[in-house]
């Protein structure tokens, strides 16, 4: 019977599964067994991530993020690692939705105004309904968000780097490199792509022109997606607004222009820690363990372990 | 041809209906025919609304707002009135949502952070996926706001004043006489009806001491639903949390315990007022026009002038 540990955290949360043995192991100390053959890495402080090559039955490493370049040059070789696919997606696609509520309603004015102690002035304000919604980075937490926003009955249209067929929620994914073409047609553009060299700087500056006035900037994906001090001077000008979670330089650092400029509100990078995320990390692990049990391998692999 | 009026920012976005005559007027000055067999009552300055009963021709009246006590008075004997039916759904019901995840992902210390130039703790913040949301009051709003929760992955419950069979969103509606048994069950309660002698103090003290602890309590009908006193003493104890567009007394005068409570998020009551109104109205006043021609009366008609 396989021997997998998972960060306790998760254990709380998980069944027993027939055909395995889990144990619980938070990567702070040493292993618990030295007979492991899948580990699922917490996804903060877990230093003994460096000693997955002490452990001579592994089969497999999961992780718990999106990103696995910190485990990468730590996996014994031959050893396959799979990434966290589909748990951070609720958690991020709901805080895309919240930045692009909160600015369209206006909700900081009203944080400012209840903190003065006066009631704000009864305007008219936009609403995210009828908005043109453009989703740059078309994954799962695209398509999640995508969800959200038709029920919202906004007006969704999807970007990925290929062009490909749509959904139940798009007729068709448009490749990136019509996005010039796009970008005059929205009212709110959101950025849920990770960083690459193929997509950093992705809303430079003469994209961002592009865009039509009192258009919403959202990125909940990397800081270095968008050309800061191109899209701070727009916002500072009127033209354009923000709402970001993420940022360049992360974290903003103090005197930074971007922490006063009208039109833009910041959240230090809530994205994916929520509630929502527990559950699913659980849901998510729980299947890898059954496909081990069943089929001797893991899903979702993304990279395995190089000879040193 | 039967002669109708509309206020100019809805003209403006009505397609021209075959068999009608549509005039503008926003009631501010004197009728522009003395033949218009149908009004529609712009929803905020019409002084003339007093002078309905000049129109000897008038076979209808019509309101874009859901509340009508303003315009029985003046309504000629016989004539029928009109409310907005499902005209504010969708602006209102996504101001509830942006309430909700607003105080969920706790945009005011975002936005509190952003001021005060530093980048807030990264937290994990409280989903609204996975929560369990009480809707009390099930009608056009409470609808439109279901179809939102459902896509945002939260359970949902419904409540009107009587029980009956469910829809596409929900199993079953619960009778308001069932409230203090689901109160326990929920995480978030929504109060989305208008306040009539019946629901005056829906939610008494009694009745919030039921929630569950942090539970939020969400309103965007009427402040007097709630006992507002009780609620800001269960939230200046940290046992509840409340975001509302709507207070008792409203405005909320400077001074009130309510503008300083932690864990009250206050907007000066936006609910329908925002730019998915117009369009919305303009539909709603054009499918009575068509109705009117069809079959010479309108359609949703909740009073009838009297004789005075």
């Amino acid at each position: 019977m396989p021997v997998i540990s998972v960060p306790s955290f998760l254990a709380d949360l998980m069944e027993p599964i027939e055909g395995a043995e889990v144990v619980t192991w938070d990567m702070r100390e040493a292993p618990p067994r030295d007979d492991l053959e899948l580990v699922v890495v917490p996804q903060f402080n877990a230093p003994r991530v460096k000693r997955l090559d002490e452990l001579g039955s592994l089969r497999g490493v999961i992780t718990l993020t999106a990103g696995y370049e910190h485990v990468t040059p730590h996996l014994p070789p031959g050893v396959p690692l799979a990434n966290a696919v589909g748990v951070h997606d609720s958690a991020t696609s709901e805080m895309a939705l919240t930045l692009m509520l909160a600015a369209q309603r206006d909700i900081p004015a009203s944080v400012r105004a209840q903190d003065a102690g006066h009631w704000g002035k009864q305007q008219v304000t936009r609403s995210l309904a009828d908005s043109r919604v453009l989703i740059v980075g078309y994954g799962g937490i695209g398509r999640a968000l995508a969800a959200r926003l038709l029920a919202c009955e906004a007006a969704v249209t999807a970007v990925a780097s290929q062009a490909r067929d749509g959904d139940e929620y798009v007729d068709r994914v448009h490749p990136v490199d019509d996005l010039s073409v796009l970008l005059p047609d929205c009212d709110i553009i959101v950025l849920a792509v990770p960083l690459l060299p193929s997509t950093r700087g992705l809303l430079s500056a003469p994209q961002l022109r592009l865009l039509p006035d009192d258009a919403l900037v959202v990125n909940v994906g990397r800081g270095a997606l968008v050309d800061t001090d191109a899209l701070q001077a727009q916002c500072a000008s009127g033209r354009l607004r923000a709402a970001l979670d993420v940022t360049d330089p992360e974290p903003l650092p103090e005197g930074h222009p971007l922490w006063s400029t009208p039109g833009v509100l910041i959240t230090p990078h809530r994205g994916g820690s929520s509630t929502a995320f527990p559950p699913r990390g659980a849901a998510y692990a729980a299947e890898q363990i059954r496909t081990l049990v069943r089929s001797g391998h893991i899903d979702h692999v993304v990279a395995t372990g190089q000879e040193r």
